[in-house]
């Protein structure tokens, strides 16, 4: 099969990145398993925090990679943008569609704050709320209407963006036994994986992590194909889109060794864990650290096991709703 | 004047904490000045975050050194200890006294939050409100009645253990030209300013953070002793004792440039950018920080900036009441 993600396509984004002074090559806290008791101490435990990322998430590495690629008339500004976000990619987007003067819609699903939508205003972009099982009928919509649609998960040019975080995982840890990574649409975890295997780490782990209310890859390994997954639920409101990319199951397929679930409560409990020393977590932040603090991963001792930890969104009085 | 602190009982110290598994060395995020646009960008920026330590402070460093030297009366069970503190002190003094298997009592102002006392009593020790200005009274009344005092700042064996962030930062930036470090009692400053000064580092510029609403440290380079200041007031109750230590004040005196001071409104804007940075910080621990933001230090361009972040102890129902 022909690589949809390439090594080069990863390093000239990376080229893309840097020249921003927007993207900040997170902190990679290493050795920190004594910080928490509740994991294996014969782990090597090491932390990218992407919370400590601009718009709070990794999600702007992905779209600053995409608005490299932009269609010529998002760019010139004769056409508008779409795209569907609960959140995390609409604050990436809005802000880097802003910096670059230009407009465009961000669809949102009627579950997401108003805090949210208040976000997107302030860059100048325009969100609007609708049922979150329309979401697809209402893009199909504004794409006949004339709207160029940007993909919130699948598109190769965001997958290729979030690479970069391998690269910079392997610039401290050049061999990693495990790399654990929060999954939703499945963007994040595929350009991670590409970008670790396409630079030799075979026999590196790689595992995306998923809510045990929002299965789409999970259910999609099982399915061999992308499959669609109605009424997903899950208090990590960033991994639940209904279906997994395409693109970003074909790159899994190949590069992952498991899909790994946890529940609500598990992700709560991570939060809480991760607030006490220190950091703001949102729930679909700390979904791969739960798989690992649950015990979830197995064959961890010894081991170098690097947890990406994935975006810190959260309001206080979401905090106090949450952990107390 | 002999040294109150030396090399040596810093390095012993190191010793001792290292050997116990709660003291985390904590991550020194390096070159960060791009996550915060407030900051010079000519800056390099350090940030030390203590705010990840077990019990949530730097305070557990001094404690873990003060209990190596515990008078024998507390350490064999056969007297009880007593100290006073408003909250992170206490915390780490009762989580280190359990360990230990003793008993002691923790006085506490009566404008400690609920939350703090039951958190002592959690570790199995007593907490005790009294009115803030009478403190000392009860302290003096405990003694009296036979309670061996463990001072909460003004002991040099926590001030030798604060000593340990100052060799933790040496052994990452080993040519520090700026320490900037938050300033309650003065205890950790004078730590890290010996661990700096007494390391070789004699063109650091070591400064003390305070609010403007407690400026005991302040005031006591003015009159040339350590005062007491009747009614300070701060939202960073960590750093309003009512008087500035006297072992603390003469080491400050000799290895400090400068106090510098921070409004309430200032520390609340910084812990507001920290916490956007997926940084979760107390009012107290944002003081050295904001000192950098508001620009009260001065000839940082190209300099090597180190601020140390010293606490994270806040609630999110408190976070949501202060930053929204």
């Amino acid at each position: 099969m022909a690589e949809l993600v390439s090594l080069d396509g990863i390093k000239k984004a990376c080229d893309v990145l840097y020249s921003n002074p927007d993207i900040i090559q997170t902190p990679l806290l290493c050795h920190v398993q004594n910080m928490f008791p509740k994991i294996d101490q014969d782990v090597d435990l090491y932390l990218k925090l992407e919370n400590m990322q601009t718009t709070g998430s990794f999600k702007i590495r992905g779209v600053t990679n995409q608005m490299e690629h932009l269609p010529p008339e998002v760019r010139d500004g004769s056409g508008e943008a779409v795209t569907f976000s609960a959140g995390n990619y609409g604050k990436a987007f809005a802000y880097c569609m802003s910096k670059k003067g230009l407009k465009g819609l961000v669809l949102m699903p009627h579950t997401a704050p108003d805090d949210r939508v208040d976000m997107i205003n302030s860059f100048g972009l325009e969100a609007r709320k609708v049922p979150s099982h329309e979401i697809y009928e209402h893009v199909k919509k504004c794409v006949a209407d004339g709207y160029i649609l940007l993909h919130s998960f699948d598109d190769v040019n965001l997958v290729t963006g979030y690479g970069s975080i391998a690269m910079e995982i392997l610039k401290v840890v050049p061999d990693p036994d495990v790399v654990a990574v929060c999954c939703g649409g499945g963007g994040l975890v595929a350009g991670v994986a590409a970008g670790l295997k396409l630079s030799g780490c075979k026999d590196c782990r790689v595992y995306a992590v998923e809510p045990t209310g929002a299965p789409t890859l999970y259910e999609s390994f099982k399915a061999g194909h992308a499959v669609t997954i109605p009424g997903v639920k899950s208090v990590a409101t960033g991994l639940m889109p209904p279906c997994a990319g395409e693109i970003p199951y074909k790159i899994c397929k190949q590069y992952l060794e498991e899909v790994l679930l946890v529940s609500d409560e598990e992700m709560v409990e991570s939060m809480k864990i991760l607030y006490d020393r220190g950091l703001k977590v949102e729930p679909a932040g700390s979904a791969a650290f739960t798989a690992l603090a649950q015990g979830r991963i197995k064959d961890v001792k010894g081991k170098k096991v690097v947890i990406v930890v994935t975006g810190g969104n959260i309001t206080p009085p979401e905090l106090a709703k949450l952990i107390g």
